[in-house]
């Protein structure tokens, strides 16, 4: 592979200080120098300067998702991401309410662990690893529990890499009245997702994803006639969204202490993100590393596990070749020492591993990353042939 | 006030970036550059080498607290000290339990509220805004309510600055075989707390506090056999201390992800700690901060709200004098304008603000601080008169 194969259409992007990883994962991930330098001072919590910028984070976010009026509200919360997916959970999920939770992997998993704990009561549709849910499938398990209240899906399920039909299973849950609770975790600000196009209540994302900030903190897009129902709803004090919301909105201060540096590091990832074009410009730039990623791979005799047209362009998982001299955790440690961090496989019916396309990667990089595979299974002595 | 007063017992700290405004605040505050730059580069949060890191933060903890075996284990967790406050009251207090709350502030208060989001039973000692609990006043509560099992203590309580008779509480709460938990938030790693003089079960504290980290977790320091006891109590996923331990000691990750950059510049504030000559090192110059200010300010004519002998090396609170020129929002713009942000009070019964010591500020920047206050009186037109 050349790199007039695949003509390049962004300047390279800085290299990392030396001896530091390419981090080729789901997030945290590898962000700019200028967002990193953003948390070179410190900002009193309370003070003026410091509300002007989550306000402004808030707003963009919004209208990063098409929100223009005050349907919706944007509440940010510290934490992982997971945290905002409870928060928002507990918040839209009235407590004798009923989910259906599309599951075909770990996250959509996860969210019922969590309606465990919250006491809500759910339906699933299990897909298994990868297999993406159905339309129809939602339909019909709609039309059988016409008590289910909310419906829950990953958009971008890092498991596997699979990019769930989000729009037409929106349709299906619009059909049926019902509010439909997007965990767009990877997804959101490289994929368009917007008010105007799908029809949602909720969605979840985190600082440290698409948007190439630092993590510490996750961000609920709610309907804020969704957010006004859950006063009273949250079982627990730090995720109760709605009390973090009339707090800021009242005083423009986070509830409890923020993570002051990460917040400072995401207005200037956001920055970044509109001079790169927006959500189009990283979709542009993350779909250029996944081709590049996949092409190259296959070259080299990779296979992926997701046919061509559900592969995101957030992460893609490989099956680890069957060569007896391959082993994922050699092979790791070997792109390890050749500057880039991968990550393992999370299949329960494949040894597999994957490569993330997001982050201050661009397709030099994967370019380079390539001739580090070639390198790695050289040193290992695995042969592949290529497909 | 000269400098001969009051000699100096340390080299100046390094001066903020041009603008930047000192933190006398509660936290978050004032970091070191050595803290903020090691924020400069991205960890992959699965990679051994961060792994690496967060072992050695908890371990160095533990020795903080005087632990040396694996009596105790230090579970680090996500969001914000409050996080951590109410994942340790939902582990620690039985769901059939019943906590005594010690209160006299803001924080007090707000392990009550976390209570009942928990549905866990509680009674109060209730002092107001600033007056300690009496030993003699827990042990009768603790004769009357033979059913309580837990003691919640705030340390320090910043609301006024006083600093709780831990000591004298603990014992009696050990006398009594009731399980103590304390919120050290604020006071851990500056007023010495340990397991060999003071029994407790569990400590709260967090990154941004004492040690001089950058907000994005906190961590509980907890008896084994109590986090053992804690499976399936915690009634959020997210906040559940036992299974992130679980998660934590098998993995050597972080359950969910981690606030990486937080993470590290804690680990790079450790050593500082450390260097500073530890807890005892830290509460030196601290508590020299304080005196020095409170000298200053009682010479400009301030009052504390404390007698001295409650006076916390974290922070004071001052009453806003009575005179008719002297509003707090005035007062706060032309300290800020001098490069120094300071509290607002949090009484009820007088106006008061607050000044903390805490963060990487020393005796030289205190001058600095008296100074500034001197001149944005005189801006003022606030005349006062020295005690």
């Amino acid at each position: 592979m050349t790199k007039a194969e695949f003509p390049s259409q962004h300047q390279p992007l800085a290299v990392p200080a030396l001896g530091e990883p390419y981090l080729l994962t789901p997030g945290p991930l590898t962000t700019s120098k200028a967002t990193k330098e953003a948390m070179l001072r410190d900002w009193g919590s309370w003070d003026g300067a410091f509300n002007t910028l989550t306000a402004q984070v808030r707003k963009q976010l919004l209208s990063m998702a098409g929100v223009e009026d005050d349907s919706f509200a944007c509440v940010p919360l510290q934490g992982s991401g997971s945290y905002s997916v409870e928060a928002a959970l507990a918040s839209a999920i009235p407590r004798d309410g009923k989910a259906l939770v599309l599951m075909n992997g770990a996250y959509g998993q996860r969210a019922t662990k969590t309606l465990e704990y919250l006491g809500r009561d759910y339906i699933t549709l299990d897909k298994g690893d990868y297999l993406p849910p159905q339309p129809e499938e939602v339909d019909a398990l709609l039309n059988a529990n016409p008590d289910v209240t909310n419906v829950f899906i990953v958009h971008c399920e890092t498991s596997s890499g699979i990019l769930n039909p989000l729009r037409e299973i929106a349709e299906v849950v619009e059909t049926h009245g019902k509010s439909l609770i997007i965990d767009a975790m990877s997804s959101f600000g490289a994929v368009p997702l917007s008010v105007d196009d799908i029809r949602f209540d909720v969605l979840v994302s985190s600082a440290n994803k698409c948007i190439e900030g630092i993590p510490g903190f996750g961000f609920v897009i709610i309907r804020r006639a969704v957010l006004e129902a859950a006063k009273g709803r949250a079982n627990s004090l730090s995720l109760d969204l709605y009390e973090q919301w009339v707090y800021m909105e009242r005083t423009g201060q986070w509830r409890f202490t923020p993570p002051t540096h990460s917040v400072v590091a995401f207005h200037k990832a956001l920055e970044q993100h509109q001079a790169e074009g927006g959500v189009q410009g990283r979709l542009a730039r993350y779909t250029r590393n996944r081709d590049v990623l996949v092409a190259g791979m296959r070259k080299l005799g990779f296979k992926t596990l997701l046919e061509d047209r559900w592969l995101s362009p957030i992460i893609t998982t490989f099956f680890s070749p069957e060569h007896v001299n391959f082993e994922f955790k050699r092979f790791y440690e070997e792109l390890k020492a050749r500057q880039f961090i991968i990550y393992p496989g999370k299949l329960t019916v494949a040894d597999s591993f994957r490569i993330g396309c997001i982050g201050q990667i661009d397709e030099h990089i994967v370019h380079q990353l390539l001739r580090a595979i070639a390198d790695s299974l050289l040193a290992m002595g695995v042969e592949l042939e290529a497909a």
